[in-house]
C-alpha cells in the first residue's frame, strides 16, 4: 500500500426533507446572497428549487440564478456567473442538481476569487487559491462532486474537457436527500449507475496491488450498484434503492478508494468518454458503458490480473486461467451494461465509422494517459475501433 | 435508510515514515508546547517516541510527557494531564499510542478547557463545550479514536468505564504509520483484530434492514479482516497486511458504518464486555470475543434475519432455515475467534462460577441497552453464563 494524505472536509445531510436543515448553518455563516446554479426542469419537477427557496426566503437569504447549465457543463455559463457574482451581493455559492450544477457552482466559486479567466486554471496557466463557499443540494448521484474538490468543465473553442481541484473546492455541506432522485428519467438513472460503476473501476482496473482491503471495498460497491440499477428500473420510486445509489454515488468518486493506491486512478476509460461526449454530445455514462469494455478488451491480454480479480470480486468467476477469467469478466460487465440498457457501442450513439478517427485525434491530444498501461494515439484509435 | 448527518474533520496521514510530515503544520498552527501522552515500552520499541521526538526538536517545539496511559485508561491519569496543562506551556495534545492513548488525550484536552473536573462530562454532569487541538501518532489500530470524536474512560472509584463525544474531540491530524504495529505483541494483534470486527458486527447486529449497501461494505470489511489476522500472525512483519489491518481499524469504528442505520449500533457486546475488563482487568477485544458469541447464541432464536445474513455475507452459508443459517454463522465466528487464539469463555479468562453474578450485578446498572433486543438484567445475567 502507498503512502497517502485524506481529508474530507464537506458536511453531509443525507435523507428525506433535508433541504430545511441548510437554513440555520447558511445563519451561522452570515450568508445574505446566494446564487442558485442549476440546469433545467428537472430541478423543479424532483421539488428541489421550491424547497431551496422557501427555506431561503424563510432564513431572509436574497438569491438569484443562474440555470440552463448543461450536462458537460461549458465554461461560457461559468464566466457568466463568475461575472454576476463580481456584480456583487452574494456571498455563496449553492448548486441545486447533479455534477454538472456541482461542478459549474465549483468554478465560479473560484472564478469570483481570481483575477483573470477561470479557464487559465484550467488550462495550467493559473493557480487556484481559493474560492467562496459553497452549499449544495444534490438531485442526481454520479460524479461525487458534493464530496470532493473536483471540477469538470468543457470548453468548445478548445475541444477540452478538463479538471481543476483543490481543497476550497471542497462544499461546506451537502445536502443530498435521494427522493429528488426519484423524478430523474430513467436513462439518467441508468447512466448515472454506469458512471458510478466507472469511478469504481477506474481506481480497481489500475494495475495496482497491494490494496486487497479497498479493491474488496470496491467489489462490494460494484455489487451493490448493480443489485441497485435494476431495482430502479423496475421501481423509480423504491427510496431505499434511492438512497443505497446516492451512498455509492458519494462514495465511489470522493477520493477514498483511492487511497493507497500508486495513482488516483487509470481513467483512460473517462478520457476516452470525454472525447464522445464533447463531439457527439453523448451523455457522459452513455461515453462510459462504450468505451470501457472496448478499453478492457484491447488491454487484458496483456494485463489479465485486475480484470480476473474483477470477475472473482464481482461476477464469482473462479474457473479457467487469469486470461479466460479475465474475459469472461469484461463480457459479464458488457451483459449488464446491456441488462440495463446502456449502449455497449459506438454505432448505438449514431457514430458513423469516418467519425472514428475524429474521436481519436482528440483524445490524442492528451496521451499519454492511463496507469494499467500508458495509452499512445495508436492505441486510442485502436480502442475506438473496438468500441465501434 | 434513516436520515443522517456526517463530518469527518480529521486529517489523516497514512503510511511509512510519515511522523515527519506532521513538522508543517505544526509550524503552521503555531504550535510551541505539546503534552506527549502514552504507556509505555511499546512506544519506545515501536520507533514512535523518537520519531515523534526527533520531530518536535527540528521543528523547536518543547514537550513533556504524561506516560504510563494503561489499556482501559482511567480518568486519575487524565486528571494528572489536565493538571499538567493547566500549569502552562502546553498549546496542543499529542496521543502516541493506540485508544488508550488517543482517548486519554481527547479527555486531557476538553477537561484543559473545562472549568469543573472533567469526569463531570463523562458522567452527564457537565457539557462538552471546548478542547485543546489534538494531533495523534497512532501505533495500534483497533478503536478508530484516531479518526472519530469519542473518548471512553474508566473510573474505578464508581466501577464506571463510559464515553463522551463531541466535535472537538477528532484530532486535527493523526499519523498512521502501520509499520510502527509490526512490533505489537501477538495477542494485542489478534484482540485488536477481535475489536475491529467487534465494531463492524455491532451495526450489522443491531437489528436494523434497508442498509443493503453499507451492510455489504461491512460484510466484505470483516472478510478482509479475517484474512489479514491469520496473515499477521503468520507472518507479523507484512507491511501491506498491516496496512489494512490499519485501514480497516480506522474505517470500522469512525462512524461511517453507522450511517442510515436507527442506531449508531448495538453496542451490547461492549458494554457487556466493559464489566469483564473493569472487574477482571481483561484486555478489550479478549472480553468481546467471549462476549459476542454469547450475546448472539442468546438472541439468535428470536432474531435470525441479521445473524442469518451474516451467515450469507460472511461465511458463504446460503442453505437451511433462518434460524439454522444464523447458528452456524455464530458457530463459524466463534471457531475463527478460536482459530485466532481469542478465547471464547469467561472460564479461559480466569474467571469462576461466582464471578458471573459480579458482572452481571455491574453491566445491569446500565440496563436497558441494546437495540437488536434491549437487554434487561435477566438478560445480562442469561448471556453472561452462556459465556461462561
Amino acid at each position: 500500500m502507498h503512502n497517502f494524505q485524506w481529508i474530507s472536509p464537506t458536511k453531509v445531510i443525507f435523507g428525506k426533507d433535508t433541504v430545511k436543515e441548510l437554513e440555520a448553518p447558511l445563519k451561522a455563516a452570515g450568508v445574505k446572497g446566494v446564487l442558485l446554479v442549476y440546469g433545467g426542469k428537472g430541478t423543479f419537477k424532483s421539488g428541489a428549487y421550491e424547497q431551496v427557496t422557501d427555506m431561503l426566503k424563510r432564513a431572509g437569504i436574497a438569491f438569484s440564478d443562474l440555470n440552463d447549465v448543461k450536462p458537460n457543463p461549458l465554461i461560457s455559463k461559468v464566466r457568466e456567473g463568475v461575472a454576476r457574482v463580481k456584480a456583487g451581493g452574494i456571498d455563496a455559492i449553492m448548486p441545486i442538481g447533479g455534477g454538472s450544477a456541482f461542478d459549474t457552482a465549483k468554478a465560479v466559486a473560484a472564478g469570483a476569487c481570481y483575477s483573470g479567466d477561470i479557464w487559465d486554471i484550467y488550462a495550467g496557466k493559473g493557480k487556484l487559491q481559493d474560492a467562496m463557499p459553497i452549499y449544495g443540494v444534490l438531485t442526481a448521484s454520479a460524479s461525487s462532486s458534493e464530496v470532493n474538490g473536483i471540477s469538470v468543465v468543457s470548453n468548445p473553442e478548445t475541444q477540452d474537457k478538463i479538471s481543476m481541484s483543490g481543497l476550497c473546492l471542497y462544499p461546506k455541506i451537502s445536502v443530498i436527500d435521494p427522493s429528488f432522485q426519484i423524478t430523474l428519467p430513467e436513462k439518467q438513472t441508468v447512466y448515472g449507475g454506469v458512471d458510478i460503476i466507472a469511478h469504481i473501476l477506474e481506481r480497481v482496473l489500475d494495475g495496482d496491488t497491494g490494496n486487497d482491503l479497498l479493491d474488496e471495498q470496491s467489489y462490494a460497491l460494484i455489487r451493490s450498484m448493480m443489485g441497485v440499477i435494476p431495482e430502479l428500473i423496475e421501481n423509480p420510486k423504491d427510496y431505499d434503492a434511492r438512497a443505497d445509489y446516492a451512498m455509492a454515488g458519494m462514495m465511489a468518486h470522493s477520493g477514498f478508494l483511492s487511497l493507497g493506491r500508486k495513482t488516483r486512478g487509470d481513467f483512460s476509460s473517462h478520457k476516452l468518454g470525454h472525447s464522445i461526449s464533447l463531439l457527439y454530445g453523448a451523455a457522459h455514462g452513455a461515453s462510459l458503458s462504450v468505451v470501457m469494455p472496448a478499453w478492457a478488451r484491447y488491454l487484458y491480454v496483456e494485463n489479465p490480473d485486475p480484470f480476473a480479480r474483477l470477475g472473482e470480486g464481482v461476477f464469482d468467476i473462479y474457473d479457467g486461467e487469469d486470461e479466460d477469467r479475465a474475459l469472461e469478466a469484461i463480457e459479464s460487465l458488457e451483459d449488464f451494461f446491456k441488462e440495463i440498457n446502456a449502449p455497449t457501442t459506438l454505432r448505438e450513439l449514431g457514430l458513423k465509422e469516418e467519425d472514428i478517427q475524429k474521436l481519436a485525434d482528440n483524445a490524442s491530444k492528451l496521451v499519454p494517459f492511463g496507469s494499467l498501461k500508458a495509452l499512445n494515439a495508436d492505441d486510442v484509435l485502436e480502442i475506438y475501433k473496438l468500441a465501434y
